[in-house]
């Protein structure tokens, strides 16, 4: 620990178990995702159209996790240290990725109700707030000058995620559509690879 | 293997797997319990509001959860050595850990009833010997002058929540929330971060 | 990282995270498959044989899955480097092996129909395409001169699984056992070991 | 690969992929075990003892699996090398561990009756011979003079537990109780710890 006088009574350790704990929630919440799709009432393709909507909230819900999975890898492959603030906010975070099944369940039901798609607003809002913490804990934990702090220098896409899903939560009531629009930009937004992490990691040499 | 003479017929490796193998059952468990919730049967706020105790007992069981999986953590990371006595004793947790989902279902439908308030805090009291038991296995296989035992020299905590969980079962018979109450003291005990380790990975320097 | 010049954004790193949540994935979907086999109606051996279509059902379907870790497995082994496109295609993959249970489900009430027969077909047929995203990902991320790359100079497998997939979809509406059968041939023809990566591996050394 | 000549076409490389990916299903085995589990249906004691059955059943099931775990453990920790039959052995055993919670669940509704309790048998029974199998497919993997091959001379336990299971499928219709004894024979006889692996991992030294 080169630097253990930063810090004071944090600790700060590698971390491979958090990413593997991590690895093991994001799996059984896609597990609780499929879980929940039914197969079709019948043989026929009426009843394969049924399951329609079903299907796409599934592919929706699955890109969701996926690039919550894909971003939580890029920005712990460039953390050397963490602490046990980042433990927690890591938690919280994994907390509000554990809503997903339950809210996308309710929008499957009701998707055309404001009260729905604004509440897949504020999970993933919250989502968004708690990937924001723990970048602020992994910066304060590896330090202002470490190869983290200076790739997210500016967590535009974060900002940006956090302000989207706000607006959808509050035009869910004016249009659910919009909301849905918004979500969906946050998504395409975010499956734009982040180049902050590629040229980091092209310093970063291992 | 260097201090093969002491423990006799005790095996002792490194941790990896096992660490591997817990983080999977605690990822399941918060799994389960995620599964449990279920959406709102409509959609408007009344709908949402009547899930709100559901919600509340999935926040207090998955803190729990990440209570254990966080001590958990830390206590793995200062052990060198594991045998087959420590297999056995974090079998042991997980199995009082794995039980979790069931008691939080049965306290869902009956919160307000002595019996399952009480058979919260035969679990949490259960897991809580597990878990001391553990912390002995591993002092056991490491040696009185280990990292790991001078760390923990008194698990004042550890003793702590198995005092506060035992008046909980007795207390839910004379008021539930007298019960609850002993329950949430232990969880926030545990949230304020655990100076020992924090010191003896100071020491750890790796 | 080597060869940062060739590839430009993309970034290159090591797959153990990788490997570690599609394992997560993979053995979830074997779960849920599992979850979905139902224990016979009554205690009597005809109350067995009525779950025996369930459970053949169940053996091809963990089988499908256990084809496409084992590939995977000895994919990955011989894989130096991972992009961000490693990744997606990857995601793609799992998402479509994570909708083998659904189909299976519905398989299984309508196994005598095409449209459940075929749609088995389709998502195999996906999955196939997937894993051939995957295995170009990965060429183009490691370098056309590499191990990975001459390993599998010429997919033959991959290829001839995409055609009998096809043709299985196809012909699933003229009887659906030649869909099966078309199916199980795929299944038999990868449970032959691959012969590639034996012989590249006997190069790799480690 | 130092021994590249034995064995022909068969791979031989590390398990440790291997390791994860059984660690993930043996986790979500338990899993689905604890789902199963259903909350009293009132809050009386009554209520708690009618489930009584059920969570003993669940004890057992939970021991069974934990067996298996943690002779992989011990029998993969002294493995040097892993083949591709290795890797459809392991398949093998970790497919019939999987039938374990079908089986738990019918033996749960009608314990009282020969064919499930003779069809328990049959699954330890099949996991019994497939854990054999997989022993033999690692020592082919590994030579006749390896360190995992002189540990298990002679299987012992292993053999003796197929005997015992063939007998309890036999005697479940002479009287259920002498199959759950015979059954119960096994998981004791196990939870003795082998000292045949103790004794290699002292040579193994690291």
């Amino acid at each position: 620990m080169s630097e253990q006088g930063r810090g004071g009574a944090a600790v700060e350790f590698g971390s491979e178990r958090l990413e593997a704990f991590s690895d093991g929630v994001m799996a059984v919440i896609i597990t609780i995702l499929a879980l929940e799709l039914r197969p079709p009432a019948g043989p026929t393709l009426a009843d394969l159209r049924a399951e329609w909507p079903s299907l796409l909230i599934y592919v929706l819900a699955f890109t969701f996790i996926a690039l919550y999975w894909n971003n939580h890898h890029h920005l712990l492959r460039v953390t050397q240290r963490i602490s046990g603030g980042v433990m927690w906010a890591n938690m919280f975070l994994l907390f509000w990725l554990s809503l997903i099944p339950v809210v996308t369940a309710w929008l499957r039901d009701a998707y055309h109700e404001p009260l729905p798609a604004a509440s897949f607003g504020v999970v993933g809002l919250a989502a968004a707030f708690a990937y924001f913490l723990l970048v602020r804990a992994i910066i304060r934990a590896n330090g202002r000058d470490s190869l983290v702090a200076t790739a997210i220098s500016a967590d535009f896409k974060g900002n940006l995620s956090i302000v989207l899903y706000a607006a959808g939560v509050g035009l869910a009531y004016v249009d659910v559509w919009i909301a849905y629009a918004l979500y969906a930009g946050v998504a395409v937004m975010w499956l734009i690879p982040d180049r902050r992490f590629a040229r980091s990691s092209a310093v970063d040499e291992r």
